[in-house]
């Protein structure tokens, strides 16, 4: 499944009042942390997975540096490449997937928190595999 | 669900009889192909996963690297940290994976061909996902 047919929600952050303080974090970090606490109660009680558009959402350099520190480097980082890279990093909080994807140039197109037991774009499609074996039986007949 | 848990098939290969020939090439490695077309036909049909201990099969390190260049590159790579490294590379073939573990020195300690949608070892498990949560719960109520 696409990563497009998972719902991705984007959170209501209630934007910060009056200019961001010196340190740049806009306030808005610590309740998109208690969003995925909620996200990760979800996927735990129905299995159900969802992804956080943090560039959807009004941060800072500042906050993403905050909220990618807090929530830590777990054990797995998956690269994808595809027309452009993509990485989808475990954080310490298994289940929650730092999800960054760039374009043909390396630049950043976008960014997810992604709440899953596995991200979608790591799962092999059955269509993939069933022309991925179509292309190993010819190997095999040739080999024969 | 760890990987110890998974069907670990050991290939009866048929040891290719007299002298490995100059190349190195046992004769072993394009049995193994069809088995891995076996095991992928399977995944497709029932949604089984199985794993092929590659150590465990009478494979000389040219029939490895035959068979890592005939199954190709994929676009997935994905690297885990534990007591020692280990690389779960799909191959050209969705749904194929070439699965190397090391120890904590680098040495490669074990060499699988897991057919799966997914590794099993990428999968977040339901319990550790419950003890982030709990660290995330403890790191938010810090928070307010």
């Amino acid at each position: 499944m696409p990563l497009e047919n998972i719902p991705i929600v984007t959170v209501s952050a209630g934007a910060a009042v009056g200019p961001a303080p010196l340190d740049g974090l806009s306030g808005n970090a610590p309740v998109l942390l208690r969003e995925i606490a909620e996200h990760v109660n979800r996927l735990l009680a129905t299995g159900e997975s969802s992804a956080i558009d943090l560039n959807a959402l009004p941060l800072t350099p500042a906050d993403l540096d905050w909220l990618q520190e807090t929530l830590g480097t777990g054990e797995i980082a998956i690269t994808l490449e595809s027309d452009g890279d993509s990485t989808l990093n475990e954080t310490a909080c298994p289940g929650v997937w730092w999800v960054t994807h760039h374009n043909e140039h390396g630049a950043v197109v976008s960014r997810f928190l992604e709440v899953a037991f596995v991200p979608e774009l790591v799962k092999a499609h059955p269509e993939d595999i069933k022309i991925g074996l179509e292309h190993l039986d010819l190997l095999i007949s040739g080999l024969s």
